[in-house]
């Protein structure tokens, strides 16, 4: 085994993604890793800026993760939502006592002034968060689908309406216009690896790659880099949400086929689950290079051998450099 | 006893005013009584927008008051503000996780453009409050004391530093621009009986009578309103609160008898405790007329039947008009 001793990029959504950067942090000292995390799915409730991803990943590597949703907080409470339900607020959007706290202090420090990149930081820090996560971009980006219910933002599409609606297309307002934050404009430079962690390709890495010149910066073909995918169907079917769904709603495979074909200008290696394994060779004939291996991750061993397995093909790339 | 059927505007600030208004609120139907409450107190916290005083109107006249404390929720928790203070922002004011609810909702509605006046109006149709309590004015009022350790905030005086400093004068930031809110200037207009309830007269009835041409149009005079004070220092010490402290920092006499001359000009009768009743000629020859009865309220009790004696002066005057 080749240690890996370069600079990862890993581009996450939520709850997967999330898992799989865990597993990246218990391996790589904070210097190694920069951790981008999805901000298409942010929404104002209550007037408080929400950023469900970038919650997901603070809390996850803060150790104060729900493990049974992967989401929210490990014993949180509802009493600000009860009244504010009772106020007559919308509260499909299901928030915590102590995850407020998060959305009142962001909200609060963008007022002020900062960016959500250094809202992010100073949140992280306070929690002792080491290693580095920074939202995409500091500008607006939302998520769009237009659906048979008509043109739905994210939060709706996925928790309001639990992604029961029709999708014909997913549009990332703002994209356009916005630009990667520093540390990930930074980490595209510098990354020797970069991990495309097994987040919905659509909503979750598709927000990323929508950023402008994102997808040609991470392109194939630069010799002191390696890309690795991890795809998030197995079987045929998404671990979590609704990514085989909408794969196939909007014209895709929802296969780790599907998976090798979006990415197929950006990816090196294709991380498959293992009871995929005969699908190796639809994806080599795409000139990404499949690799089988259990890719489920329920326990913190499973995190961190993922994470093993994608950093020593970072490292073997490295050797054979 | 003569039954009063002429229309109320009860001024009040914080515990001590909404006991009163509480007690008023349970003899006489919603559209006999306009409580007007002080928000020289309100305060930005975590980029929330807290009107203390009309929040513990709003939870007494709910019946969802702390008892213990007067001011709050009764059966809070504070997990929120742990995890606030957990990101480091500054804790001090005690804010529950329930209270916070009626901030972040009130924060949310003036932003979408409504008034505070909307606002109150919409929390109390929300909690079952029929009577209509409304702030002093829709305009920002700030209360700053200028004292030995600097010019403070009232909440910076009043909680974090609890009323320790030594005051030397104390002003309504923006009063002099702003207007009394639409419900208070009706009821200016309207009254037929003015209570002044026993809250601090420099803190919570003198931002109230700081606004433009309140003190002129409440003025003694009128031969068709009754004003009656209720005196919020008895044996010469504050029921609860700074006011006798104050007092004498700013060079009031802190008893009855101060009350009386800072009231002297829009006061026909003064409510003293029974326990205050040597005072009576002094405030006679400041043109008041004293009542010595019970002022302390504990028990509901109490408070019903200190509005009754107010209402039932109102009654007598009306009847001999």
């Amino acid at each position: 085994m080749a240690d890996f001793s370069g600079k990862v990029l890993a581009l996450a959504g939520g709850v997967g993604g999330a898992k799989l950067a865990l597993g990246l942090s218990r391996i790589l000292p904070p210097h190694q890793l920069t951790i981008v995390v999805n901000t298409g799915d942010d929404e104002t409730f209550h007037g408080l800026h929400v950023s469900p991803d970038l919650d997901t990943m603070l809390y996850t590597l803060a150790g104060l993760s729900n493990p049974e949703t992967g989401w929210g907080l490990a014993g949180e409470s509802f009493r600000v939502l009860e009244m504010l339900n009772r106020y007559g607020a919308a509260t499909w959007f299901n928030l915590g006592d102590v995850d407020l706290a998060t959305h009142i202090r962001r909200t609060q420090l963008l007022g002020e002034g900062a960016t959500l990149s250094e809202v992010t930081t100073e949140l992280c820090q306070r929690l002792n968060v080491r290693h580095r996560m920074t939202p995409m971009s500091d500008d607006p980006v939302r998520t769009f689908l237009k659906t048979d219910q008509g043109d739905l933002a994210m939060q709706d599409y996925f928790v309001r309406l639990r992604c029961e609606p029709t999708a014909a297309a997913v549009t990332f307002v703002g994209a356009e216009a916005a630009r990667p934050s520093d540390e990930f404009s930074r980490a595209l430079d510098e990354a020797d690896l970069v991990v495309f962690c097994p987040s919905n390709p659509l909503l979750s890495t598709g927000p990323i790659l929508a950023l402008p010149a994102v997808r040609e910066r991470l392109g194939k073909g630069n010799p002191a880099r390696l890309s690795v995918a991890v795809s998030p169907i197995i079987g045929g079917e998404a671990v979590r949400g609704p990514a085989a769904k909408l794969m196939t709603e909007l014209g895709h495979e929802a296969t780790c086929v599907g998976v090798a074909k979006m990415y197929q200008d950006i990816c090196d290696v294709l991380v498959i689950d293992e009871q995929d394994s005969e699908s190796a060779p639809a994806i080599v004939s795409l000139g990404i290079r499949p690799l089988a291996a259990p890719t489920i991750m329920n326990t913190e061993e499973d995190k961190v051998a993922l994470a093993r397995l994608i950093l020593e093909l970072g490292g073997g790339f490295q050797h054979d450099e």
